[in-house]
């Protein structure tokens, strides 16, 4: 294939296309991509088109600004204090000041600055499997990177605790006191940092840890920990913000936790590059300490008209309701799928979040690897789009643009019904 | 007023707006900016809008690409390789192998892993007074920022040099072999880090360090004591790029060096949040250890419509032969104007990247730090944007967007003339 062999040539070689025979896409709308020839894919895996492949409010929006002024918050401007008093008004007091950067790596680079600056120290603790971002300091903090293929390991002044999964982590769903004891890992290790620690950062749901929800009564005691030991609580909502994970506009809402810094990417802007960072002024004005934070692109006229546009068509089309709806309907009908197809283990996930853990044995759980591989890139020749993430790479992870909806999800667990089958009796 | 009200309740303290009275812009064309109250503003400060505000034909690619697919290099797309052809097509071989990111400071992140990944190593040496970014990393790497305000100091691995700035530096004008002397100072360096060198990183013309054209001989003779002591030699060209200087479509051009690892960011996108790294087939080799390198935003369709197309504008329409003609124009009358007023120290650039540094004694060349802040709130008044720079902030910068034509010239100068005339009789 000729776009294939010039991009070998004139891209980075470490990165890779989605699916073994990758697809190319030359148009989108809504939960649909389309290929040169016309064909029409379902796609149930890009979140960063949150409101939709090209949404029309927000192509309008975009086009509108770009044509009468893109320029960076050095000078004053409405459209990002407009954004900023929208997005702020989504989240409990205090969480009142933002920061606005290019990416949700920018963001949680600058969410562990705000830390550090608050609490003059330096440690963390950050979930096993976790990703938050491919800078050097991010990859120090993502165990994912930095204990995967070409990783160096982690840096002294970071602590890993255990990914609390109860399908496949060290305490499980028929441990009635799992999350205590997850949780136990954190308040040992935080104690130990008495000084040293600036704070705890995790996934609302973790996501390439592979699609987990957190158990009930985790982060209430994690934060009250960290919080006794000094530590500034972070939720990363790059994944989770904005209403997908249904039962909430906020992933961090689903315990009742009220964290100290949020940060937000891939969703908020719908593809274009928008991170933010939102905190508390005692935390804001600890990071007021002499040295100016700036970004020549973030928070520009542009983003701010766009990110303004995204808040909107997410409450006024009410995107979280039907992801709740949508996802119940999902969620439901891939359990049912269990009763048919053995390779299932698990079925998990929140709103329009899910993952479908494959295991070729359920009792000792052991990953199904590659055939979770296989039936992505099945999935892709059935033209449904997906991938697989978690440490094993045998959950498909489903997280379509919000519009997907109740017919969208018959046709997903239909055609892996089919699919499934057909491996069956392969 | 209202609007900077609510900013100070909505947005992080430590971002400080441009002029003593802070301008609200609504409108930008070319290289005229506009206020709510349609004051024309001649804008010689904004060097990401290369092209000009609100270039035609980039908004047209941009608004015509936004409504067609906005989505990620996971799939194939012919626009980003058509953009990545164009580009490395103005580098010399072996200048061959793109990555594309969000911005100037992820670039110089993903610059700085290139040379860790290719020579096993972690040590830089690094400019004083150098900007690269303001990610934890980046400001580990810029002087400017760690041993600023609110700064910390330089990690173990990371080594400053003298900026080579023949004006103020340690060796100036006056010294025939101050080139040398300085290059001495990394070669000193570089050979005390035997095996723990991974690069050299310098903006090929020093912008936060005074807007410096670095002496000739300095860097064949930097690059050369890198290269034998294992390193990689990183050109930052975020500030200096795509025909800014005039005689150069690049900055290290100017000193017939050529880097191993190209860093680009504010101008190739014209305020769309573009950062780009450029290097060898080798050093992406290196680089491919087995972790992915994927950037969420990085490289998107409408990134490389819009890279693709202010690369095409600047070629086109010939803006490094304009920035050539107009900067020796205002280059010259600038100098001019030091025979009538002593407070202009040094007159420096290249087209239409320049540096004025102010000092209240020719002789002492002590910096006149307060007044070069008044002359650029007072240039401002006039409805002339610019800024100042430097360790001092006495260098008033000056790097227009690049249609800034004669008649603009003229203006700056006389107004300059002006504004200064005025401080003098006070």
């Amino acid at each position: 294939m000729e776009t294939l062999e010039r991009r070998k040539l004139l891209l980075g070689p470490n990165l890779s296309t989605a699916y073994s025979c990758p697809v190319k896409i030359v148009r989108g709308s809504m939960q649909y991509l389309y290929d040169e020839v016309g064909t029409e894919y379902l796609d149930a895996y890009n979140n960063v088109a949150h409101v939709g492949h090209c949404h029309p409010r927000v192509v309008a929006a975009a086009q509108k600004q770009i044509g009468i002024l893109n320029t960076n918050t050095r000078y004053l401007h409405d459209l990002i204090l407009d954004f900023a008093e929208k997005l702020t008004a989504t989240l409990p007091d205090p969480l009142s000041v933002c920061y606005f950067v290019n990416s949700g790596s920018e963001a949680n680079e600058l969410a562990l600055r705000l830390a550090r600056a608050h609490t003059n120290a330096i440690d963390l603790v950050v979930l096993d499997h976790a990703y938050h971002g491919n800078t050097t300091t991010m990859i120090d903090i993502s165990p994912y990177k930095h204990d995967g293929p070409g990783g160096k390991g982690a840096p002294p002044w970071l602590h890993k605790v255990p990914l609390p999964d109860l399908y496949r982590g060290m305490y499980r769903d028929e441990d009635p006191d799992a999350a205590a004891k997850y949780a136990q890992h954190v308040i040992d290790a935080v104690r130990q940092l008495d000084g040293r620690l600036c704070g705890f950062i995790c996934e609302s749901l973790p996501s390439v840890g592979g699609q987990i929800v957190l158990p009930n009564g985790y982060l209430n005691r994690v934060y009250k920990a960290v919080r006794e030991a000094g530590g500034v609580c972070i939720a990363d909502e790059v994944q989770t913000g904005y209403g997908r994970i249904g039962t909430h506009f906020w992933g961090f809402e689903k315990y009742d936790v009220q964290p100290d810094v949020v940060v937000m990417g891939k969703p908020i802007g719908n593809g274009h590059p928008i991170g933010a960072v939102v905190t508390t002024p005692s935390i804001a004005a600890s990071f007021d300490n002499g040295m100016e934070f700036f970004s020549t692109f973030g928070g520009n006229t542009v983003s701010g008209a766009v990110g303004l546009t995204v808040l909107d068509v997410v409450q006024e089309e009410k995107l979280q309701g039907h992801a709740l709806d949508t996802g119940e309907q999902l969620i439901g009908d891939l359990h049912g799928l269990m009763n048919r197809h053995e390779i299932i283990g698990d079925v998990r996930g929140s709103g329009l979040f899910i993952g479908v853990e494959l295991v070729t044995d359920r009792r000792t759980r052991e990953p199904a690897t590659s055939f979770a591989d296989a039936v992505v890139n099945r999935m892709r020749d059935e033209h449904i789009l997906f991938g697989t993430d978690g440490p094993f790479h045998n959950v498909l992870k489903i997280r379509p643009p919000m519009p997907f909806d109740s017919n969208n999800a018959e046709r997903l667990v239909t055609t892996l019904d089919r699919v499934l089958s057909t491996f069956r009796v392969t």
